[in-house]
């Protein structure tokens, strides 16, 4: 294939200060848990997307300095000589990839939560930090000698930024960092030079480029990411407001070599990442359109949007938009994106559906990982590439038992790597419950993890797939005659109500009228009547999702979890603010803390899960050693939906396993069980295991994972700090 | 001074299988945060501890395989030989100081997250995780295969241990982990010979326990942490059912040398490390009492109680409730407990005040810290010691003006150190705030704080306490003749309503009658009227304390909080479930979520938070770029308390720092600031504030901290695993 001339312009080289981009692709700043601790999955990571073609990728935001200190959440920083070396490392590999090297120069102020270093920020004023406040993080108050000193911070930090290697000093004025702290009056309540007037909130991120420019302008590139919007009114910065000003002013002042825009703020970083059930691709582009226009030629501006259409992307830059196609997301769900158009291989392309799961994973503290892209975060500690695949040595047929995510990932990387594969699926269709979950409101893009299999799957020689087969027996599969069997048989939810310890609920039966589970729903099942109950034992999306789609449908709807929050993951994945109003605005009643303890025709009685008091009055024979405060009562229901909990659909594994004898007959060498059919797992983690499976099918014992590289302190390797050495001096006199 | 006789009893030696304990102190598996990731802060955290006389220190809870992966959790881990390597540090340490080192081998079945190893549980059924609901973590059904390679796993984790160099093997049954998840009907649903009747439930166990007899019992002791009530009723373990059987079945069968006994389960496992707030010293007495009786004289006891009194502990001892003082939490507090008994130094010992300040940094998976011992967590990565200071070499003196918690720490670590020190207090007693805190419901041993402080600064020849001298003016500090200053001024609830992202409530003035501060309540102003209502913008504990003492005075209390949960700050320190069930009990009404937007004399104005759509509909000037939906409405209301957020009492520094050219003339070499009038911060925050300066006072830039040692991967470090090799073979064939 031949890349469409239309596509051209993408590829064009952006020259911005002493620095030029081979292309439009600007993988900006994103978190992915590596953070300074594990700097070989960071490299690799960043070194991924170089190698798949874009021209710049950047570091997470990377603290400055110990007193703007994010631990627990894992950031890059460039405190000391360690993070030289390691991030110097990242350097070598995104360049050797013919990329550059950015890094998010981050100070946080009054909003550092710094459990690592156990030090304070400053702050343009003195307030509870918005974001942490039940944690009682405060700044102080900086005084002329603060500002100084802090602006020292950056030119130090910047100074091992190029000894690390990095070609772009990016100053995060974004998450309510300091720049944004100075310039929103929400957080700014100073009456000297540095507060009041535009031009007074604006002093101290003049000054911070200025001198940045000074020390560094004539051999790296400076740039900033700047939230155009904060979405906060006049309060924060608004677009056509301060944004504009800004924009305008360090265009006079000749202090940018590049801008980088998005909106939001940092206590709802949701409105930058926005998920897909919120936010469709672009969605920022009327806030962001503006500083085009007002920087003019002379400064390119690169945006995001979970751009995943070249078509979409060269519209954006021909409607003078922006110059450079931004992305996080995106980049992590296939970091080869550049390289599959500039190819033409436009159905190759895995674009990001919007889950969210990549930022869930970061918001738990946890490492990246990614529904789409198995490999996100496995390139270092596993060796995994996304394109790649070691082909085996000992080809033999596989037959693939069930065509949902967890099989057809499976049977995908098989085929990559060179085995004969049927993968066969039930019903007509490829996607398994896949392919209801997309039926509900908001998550149709989410339909992108069939079809970028299904079309690979159609591409690979050695791979058939038989679909609308019926259900296989242990007799079909026992005759099939293929040397080694996947199966891959999925969940149900249970109908009897069963949930997060808790047991069936008397009356919940989905073989009732008035009783469904979550895929009778979009199977079409009838809801019986006006008022509807969701019973969320999961608190992922799918809860919340079926409650929506019931409002919409005129119904009143009352949604119950055992959880402390409505759709609990949602605090993960971004989406618990716009969840909530969404709620909010369809009306939906929420009980949270409680759970069904019946299910009747036309009611439900619910319990509160706090009834019993917090003495302990045991111990007693047969009863909870509490006191019972009562808080039973009885809420309307003519239908309930019960999103309580599932199981295995492993009736054909129990019985192949309880005929192993047969295998060696029918010469099956072996039979594995990979997603949902062996534990109920989230989307990303099912085809994560199929495709596992896959890339160790030919290992010792391929069940179970092979060993990763950990990356930690083994005792006895060197530190960085040592203990007595000297903290690089940044204070102003 | 002696030690008293009476407390003799403490010091002998106990004899456990192979091993024998120096006395009866067994510092038992408690998470710090270090895990398997930060090897020499772990080992010197645990060695401290040893140094302090604790006959036996343990880790924390250590997975033994990648499947039960506790990750973003920081657990210990013996899965290969880079953990031998750092856990064997951790052993050498321990022995150093003639203490036996234990590892508690945990193995978490259906509940294990696994977010760095990806890989699943194995389980006696199948369930969701009633721990980790929304994260979706199933597990999957063990056949009798599935139970050998599991029981494989534990030996072969105990071969690693031994190579380490440990001396105990304590199987954790306890926190849900797999011998509980087969004990428990709640989560065994087997009709094999693993479920069922007692027989059949404990069989798992019992054959784990033979297995680690048979492979390491002539050589290391074999002992179990087990949950002798889960707190359940009978769908769990109960002490006087099930719980009692088990510890027949063990004695009978000889598989243990010891047992360690607890309550509580892991959803809630803040019944074991009960808060002060709620569980009293001792309060798992009534659950473990039956167990030493059961288990006769051969099998030593190890039970804990948050105990801090050596009378206590003779007294549990003496009426055959435990053999040995289990400790996790007052050996955090004061790793030198045990020598202080042995010494007879009772009133240098630094008693737990219970605030779980420990545990809240581990859940937030941070690192630990602790409001008496400052240096918690600071051994090795800064070199403290809890007990020894580095007398100085320039001594001179220091008036500390100021006497809370971060000036009375300060003075006694500069007394300590050899400064020449005055500390002065406005009040007529030390305490600062603190002495306000103390009064409130349910927190009074939190004034240990103070008495600890009081009774050391009572002892340090070279400090000076003044009390009730009023507030000091600049002049005052200017001509009092010190060499150096530091201000512990503290900090003020704001009086007019300032909250987290808020500015002042339209009608809030604690000037008025029926507004009132925290601690405006506690010192006496008088509550108007029936109904009042508590606004918290802190989610600690203060209004929620706030809230209980207004329902004990018969009130009808209403809490609002902006925040998503009630005192959402307990979710850390493991109160919540108990602050929800005493609200219930007590008849608070809550509201969650919400915000005043305006006060009333009689009634409050309430916003909800997401009142406005999840639709961005700007931009537009001068608002939110959202629809609003509504969502205000009005509360009646008497009198309203505000926990809304707080400022520093910064006027003296802000005088002084004007005055700076003055300094010199006075002979004042430097001023510096500490604690809440620096930054308002949690209690255990400001100690550490004032005890890092005192420890640094000498340091080139005292006034920010030093560096210390980071331990993570530095690149180019070796890493254990490498990439290619070999899965250890578990697999039962």
């Amino acid at each position: 294939m031949r890349r469409d001339p239309k596509h051209d312009i993408l590829f064009e080289p952006i020259k911005f200060g002493p620095k030029t981009t081979r292309n439009r692709f600007w993988q900006t700043t994103h978190c992915a848990g590596p953070g300074s601790e594990r700097p070989g999955a960071n490299a690799h990571l960043r070194g991924m997307k170089a190698e798949g073609g874009w021209g710049v990728v950047f570091t997470e935001y990377c603290s400055i300095h110990p007193e703007s200190d994010e631990f627990p959440f894992q950031s890059a920083r460039i405190w000391d000589d360690g993070d030289v070396r390691n991030l110097g490392y990242l350097c070598e590999v995104a360049h050797k990839h013919g990329s550059l090297a950015g890094i998010q120069l981050w100070y946080s102020g009054g909003n550092a939560i710094c459990l690592e270093s156990r030090e304070c920020g400053r702050a343009p004023s003195q307030w509870v930090s918005p974001m942490y406040s039940s944690r009682a993080v405060y700044g102080y108050e900086m005084d002329d000698l603060d500002v100084k000193t802090v602006i020292n911070m950056y030119v130090d930090a910047a100074k091992r930024a190029e000894q690390a290697g990095f070609d772009i000093l990016e100053v995060s004025a974004g998450d309510d960092t300091l720049p944004m702290q100075f310039l929103e009056p929400r957080f700014n309540k100073r009456t000297d030079k540095y507060g009041g007037s535009f031009a007074n909130r604006s002093r101290f991120f003049l000054e911070l480029m200025q001198a940045l420019k000074r020390s560094h302008g004539n051999r790296l590139a400076i740039t900033t990411r700047f939230e155009i919007d904060t979405l906060h009114g006049p309060e924060g910065v608004e677009a056509h407001e301060d944004g504009i000003r800004l924009l305008e002013l360090f265009r006079n002042e000749g202090v940018v070599d590049l801008v980088s825009l998005k909106i939001g703020d940092y206590a709802e970083w949701g409105e930058d990442a926005g998920a897909s059930r919120f936010r469709k691709s672009g969605w920022m582009t009327p806030f962001i359109k503006q500083g085009k226009a007002t920087l003019g030629s002379g400064i390119p501006v690169v945006g995001n949007g979970r751009m995943t259409s070249p078509d979409d992307m060269v519209a954006m830059i021909r409607a003078g938009v922006v110059d450079i196609i931004g992305a996080a997301r995106p980049s992590i769900a296939d970091p080869f994106l550049p390289t599959k158009i500039s190819e033409g291989r436009l159905e190759d392309i895995r674009e990001c559906i919007g889950c969210n799961i990549c930022v869930s994973k970061y918001q738990q503290v946890g490492q990246i990982m990614c529904t789409q892209n198995a490999t996100m975060g496995e390139e270092y500690r596993r060796g995994w590439h996304p394109e790649r695949f070691e082909k085996t040595k000992a080809p033999g047929s596989v037959l693939v038992v069930g065509g949902g995510p967890a099989g057809m990932e499976c049977a995908r990387v098989l085929g990559e790597r060179g085995y004969v594969v049927h993968l066969r699926e039930a019903q007509p269709e490829l996607g398994g419950h896949w392919k209801d979950v997309v039926k509900l409101p908001r998550v149709s893009e989410w339909n992108r993890v069939i079809t970028y299999r299904q079309i690979q799957l159609d591409k690979l020689k050695s791979v058939e797939v038989h679909l609308g087969v019926g259900k296989m027996s242990a007799k079909d599969v026992l005759e099939y005659g293929a040397d080694k069997v996947v199966l891959a048989t999925g969940s149900h939810w249970w109908g009897n109500g069963i949930g997060p310890g808790t047991g069936p609920i008397p009356g919940a039966d989905a073989d009732l009228p008035h009783v469904l589970t979550p895929f009778q729903v979009t199977q079409g099942k009838a809801i019986k009547g006006k008022r509807v109950l969701v019973l969320d034992g999961e608190g992922h999306f799918l809860g919340i999702s079926l409650a929506e789609l019931m409002a919409d449908q005129g119904k009143e709807v009352t949604y119950v979890c055992c959880a402390s929050e409505v759709a609990e993951y949602g605090v993960f994945t971004l989406e618990v603010f716009n969840n909530k109003r969404m709620l909010f605005e369809k009306g939906v009643h929420c009980y949270r803390d409680h759970w069904a303890v019946s299910i009747q025709p036309g009611s439900v009685r619910l319990s509160y899960a706090y009834r019993y008091g917090a003495d302990l009055i045991g111990p007693s024979s047969g009863s909870v050693p509490r006191r019972d405060n009562g808080g039973e009562f009885d809420v309307d229901a003519d239908a309930v939906i019960l999103v309580t909990s599932r199981y295995s659909d492993d009736a054909l594994w129990r019985e192949l396993k309880a005929r192993k004898a047969e295998w060696a007959k029918n010469e099956i060498q072996d039979i594995f069980r990979i997603g949902d059919c062996k534990v109920p797992a989230q989307c990303n983690q099912v085809i994560w295991d199929g495709h596992r499976l896959a890339r160790e099918f030919d290992s010792s014992h391929p069940a179970s994972p092979l060993p990763w590289i950990r990356e930690r302190h083994l005792w006895g390797s060197p530190t960085i700090p040592k203990l007595g050495d000297p903290r690089p001096k940044v204070e102003a006199e």
